[in-house]
């Protein structure tokens, strides 16, 4: 059976999802606490690669099974060997041709923000410490020209693999007042860092570094050196996949 | 002259406050972070011992210095040597005699519990995970019974040091809902785990395994076994203290 597994995990003790050489992902962790529990080598494909560092509230996989473990005791057997920052939410049967990472629809993310001056040890690992104040509502106009289809060759960073660099922004809000401030993004996909600098460019907003009105253009020019910065992983989650 | 340091720290990483042998305690990284900046090897008086584990929201230290840095600057300071898990928040001269343990007249806890059925992967260092649903309006009924001056011989753990286990609690409160929970709890002075166990206390009432009405007598009783718990250091956290 095809097995549609839902996850969450604190990222900041990983490198990533990826199975990788001389690093920890989450991947690794996640098929040997399926082994453990089937027996079986399952490889587990994932709806996306994560950097070191960005957290899952929501992340979805799938893998093959013969075992005869129920879908909804999967979860808890699961979270029995796995660690406490990686937990199994939901499980379900799919469809063989069911695959978490091709058949997504749409991705959303949220990128969050801290702006006190003196950083929050409780938050290290979870925002972006990015002090003083930002301009919201300059990042609420600027929030806006992002929508829609666009070729987002100036939001990609150099290694990843794509096609093409069109992309569909379905929504974009920044929501939350200093200290605390939110970004929350869906696309149908997203090109390699192309929300933590989505993210860093509306800080440069907030800091009117960028105005607002320029997103337009800086689209349009295709040319990353315009964009702003890239916002680090700390601040970044995955936090729904449709499909 | 005496300066009168307030600090915020996650304490995940930490065997506590207090120095210690073969662990690393919040105090010696603060001292030494001082030292970077002063030169100076003070000794800082700690507001109270933290078991390992334990976080402070707001904690009181005090030292002696002769360095040049005027207070307002060096909470900045210290931040360029402290790890990012713990903060300095502000920094003033006090008078001579200010002891940041003896002169606290009274301290504020709070303590976190999640009560969900699947663990929060983000709250494993930050909240007690106690499924399932506990009986909120219950645990508020019988926070009432702890207010007020009382022996508390039932509610310390082995090990601590005190002169009588009379403590008088001003302020007990249960908030929030499933699956998050928050007592705060604010007394003169707390016995060794003294929260802790008010707290698991708490927790069992909340599951019906002790009756809202048992408390008075279980403090009269004085008798540690009668008590619920100890619950767990991750949920705790030292919320502030008055001078």
């Amino acid at each position: 059976m095809n097995v549609k597994l839902t996850l969450s995990f604190d990222g900041s003790n990983y490198h990533g999802w990826q199975i990788q050489q001389n690093a920890v992902g989450v991947q690794e962790i996640v098929q040997k606490a399926i082994y453990k529990i089937t027996g079986e080598h399952s490889t587990v494909v994932g709806c996306s690669r994560t950097d070191a560092g960005v957290h899952a509230l929501v992340y979805v996989c799938n893998f093959f099974t013969n075992t005869n473990i129920p879908p909804d005791k999967l979860p808890l057997a699961l979270n029995t060997k796995l660690p406490h920052d990686i937990k199994a939410l939901q499980a379900k049967y799919v469809s063989d041709d069911f695959n978490a990472r091709f058949c997504a629809k749409n991705k959303t993310y949220i990128y969050k923000i801290h702006t006190a001056t003196i950083a929050d040890p409780f938050m290290r690992n979870y925002a972006f410490h990015y002090p003083p104040d930002l301009d919201v509502s300059q990042m609420q106009s600027s929030a806006a020209h992002f929508l829609g289809r666009h070729d987002f060759a100036g939001f990609v960073a150099a290694g990843g693999s794509h096609k093409t660099t069109l992309r569909e922004i379905y929504e974009l809000s920044v929501a939350g007042d200093n200290p605390h401030i939110t970004i929350k993004i869906t696309a149908n996909a997203f090109l390699y860092n192309m929300v933590r600098i989505i993210a860093g460019t509306l800080c440069y907003v907030g800091r009117g570094k960028i105005r607002s009105d320029d997103i337009t253009s800086i689209i349009a020019a295709g040319n990353r050196r315009l964009a702003g910065i890239t916002a680090p992983p700390q601040g970044l989650y995955l936090a729904n996949v449709q499909y």
